[in-house]
């Protein structure tokens, strides 16, 4: 397929995660829309507190900080020999890895350089660093490129007309552009996109804070709902198509995202309405079955009973799944950087890998 | 039907709306939960004040506290001739019948003052204004003994296990005890209600700020949940029964309920479980033929763009409908104070009046 489009053609956003001279560099997520504030970070520690209290957030998007948080260990790392370097390697890794237990590709991306450095065990200290921080840079470079793949690939087989989406699978969520944002980037340049229905995305309020701020800031036409507002939309026939991101796609086309995703999925088949999710190959787990074996993040009490910060209820009982799964019979179609997967998922998910 | 438990057997509340020493008291139910403070309201502007800013809400006791207004207005007039007084009564039920415009009970309430003044307008003025304040106690109490008995009724048909509900159709929304709150409070009582879910009910967040307060208050097993958390709790099969109110139930059994409402009954549908939806003869509005005749009001965006007073999002477009449609193929039954009436809706709704 034939890119019609550079990113800096579709967003006039910056990258959300670059590493440079031995820092990483992040959008705080958490400051939005309140603040647009690029934070500077030094230690593996502080990456894995960035990507668990989500100032960084976003599958894709974790997956590049965890990288440049190995980065950021091999560049400051003091280690006089190998042994040294790789004790302090692996326990880099294993922080890194504890933040956040169902996105896959933040694990894909650890291993992909715990294997490159497992792989060049017998190079010179002073190589294998050179090696961590390039690898780090690909992953981010491919995860832009893979985007501006899904973008152009998605707007071709999206309906014209108005779309839902919910959560932020946008250029936040990404390293650029975002996976479910590139989509709608290129259909609003194509001028194939009416209007954009964004979901708030209780209760972390991805939806609000962060959707509806990057997609009015590119300036594209857009209403903010309540998330239980998207069912009486879809009643009146104002939506024509809806696309999501994905956490985790596993090998039957079960996936994870936000929750609140399942919930859409169960009103677009009641409503006839199309419903895709959008993401890179390094989210699909070919190594999980189905849908019920992916781990689901329960978050705290917290996060229910406040809002933006303001408390909103009494000091009750509290649950709080941070996503839920989607049966692949609601799914449409899978869009990913290598081309679209329609059911049967189980057969054509297989042929990608 | 035997009447087994007496209101203050069933909830530790007192009254939402009560009218005594030409004074209307209202639970201020903006304050809620942090504070828990009874106003009082002198003048038919402050009723209306109330009616539309959501001090008071929720079919009944809108319809209730409108009741009340009038007989503020009767007992306060300072009218020397019949004309002056009419006149003057008019002007309130116009001020109060213009507050909000989906809830049929309000129109209801008013009406039934309005008919039975214009009934008894050759009786002396010290008669009529006695017959109004009759009357709207008349019709608080009648909504208490409604509530009674729908309470008794649904806790009857509805499954043991675990119940979703959605907004506040509880002890606030109404005069006493609640019409689902009603429901809820003999289940528990009777040792059928294991698990209350709660919907938070964005954007105004009866629910959070509401019925997981009052229920609580109660001593009712609870978990508060995010809207868009309701399909996964279905999914995993936690959920036995749904219960919601209504604002006003149409000829064919179609009906507004608050905003998610429609969303709630195409999960049950998906899940397969029973739906419900329970309220007193007065919200059931003969006149009008089908669900789409039943105006839905929007309101502002701030409600959506801010939360529990918090902003949370960037000021973009917003689209805020307050209540939706539920279709009748999508209820189980509707539990009112004359019985519980099943499919076919059209020809069962008849016979009740």
């Amino acid at each position: 397929m034939k890119l019609k489009y550079k990113p800096e053609e579709l967003t006039k956003l910056p990258r959300s995660v670059e590493y440079r001279d031995k820092k990483v560099y992040l959008i705080d997520q958490r400051l939005l829309p309140r603040e647009f504030k690029v934070i500077s970070l030094s230690t593996v520690e502080q990456v894995a507190k960035a990507i668990k209290t989500m100032q960084v957030r976003g599958a894709p998007a974790i997956g590049a900080a965890a990288a440049f948080g190995l980065a950021l260990y091999a560049e400051r790392s003091r280690a006089e020999t190998k042994d040294e370097f790789f004790n302090g390697f692996y326990r880099a890794y294993e922080i890194l890895k504890n933040t956040r237990p169902t996105a896959v590709n933040l694990f894909w991306a650890l291993n992909r350089i715990k294997k490159l450095v497992e792989e060049h065990r017998e190079d010179s200290l002073a190589e294998i660093k050179r090696l961590i921080v390039r690898e780090a840079q690909k992953i981010a470079d491919e995860d832009v490129e893979a985007n501006l793949r899904m973008g152009h690939i998605g707007a071709e087989i999206l309906p014209e007309g108005n779309v839902l989406t919910h959560c932020n699978a946008g250029s936040l969520a990404t390293v650029h552009l975002g996976t479910v944002g590139a989509v709608l980037r290129v259909m609003h340049k194509e001028g194939k996109l009416n209007l954009l229905w964004v979901d708030e995305t209780r209760p972390v309020l991805q939806g609000a804070r962060l959707s509806a701020w990057e997609y009015h800031y590119d300036g594209i036409p857009l209403k903010l709902i309540a998330d239980n507002m998207a069912g009486f939309v879809m009643q009146q026939g104002k939506v024509d198509a809806i696309i999501v991101g994905a956490d985790r796609i596993v090998a039957n086309g079960d996936f994870a995202n936000k929750i609140g995703t399942y919930t859409l999925a169960v009103l677009a088949k009641e409503h006839g309405i199309p419903f895709f999710t959008v993401a890179p190959l390094s989210t699909i787990d070919m190594s999980l079955k189905s849908g019920e074996e992916i781990p689901i993040e329960e978050r705290s009490r917290e996060e229910v009973l406040t809002c933006g910060g303001c408390k909103i209820a009494p000091d009750v009982d509290v649950y709080n799944p941070a996503f839920d799964i989607t049966p692949h019979k609601y799914l449409t179609a899978v869009i990913t950087d290598k081309g679209v997967v329609y059911p049967p998922f189980e057969r054509n998910l297989k042929k990608l890998f």
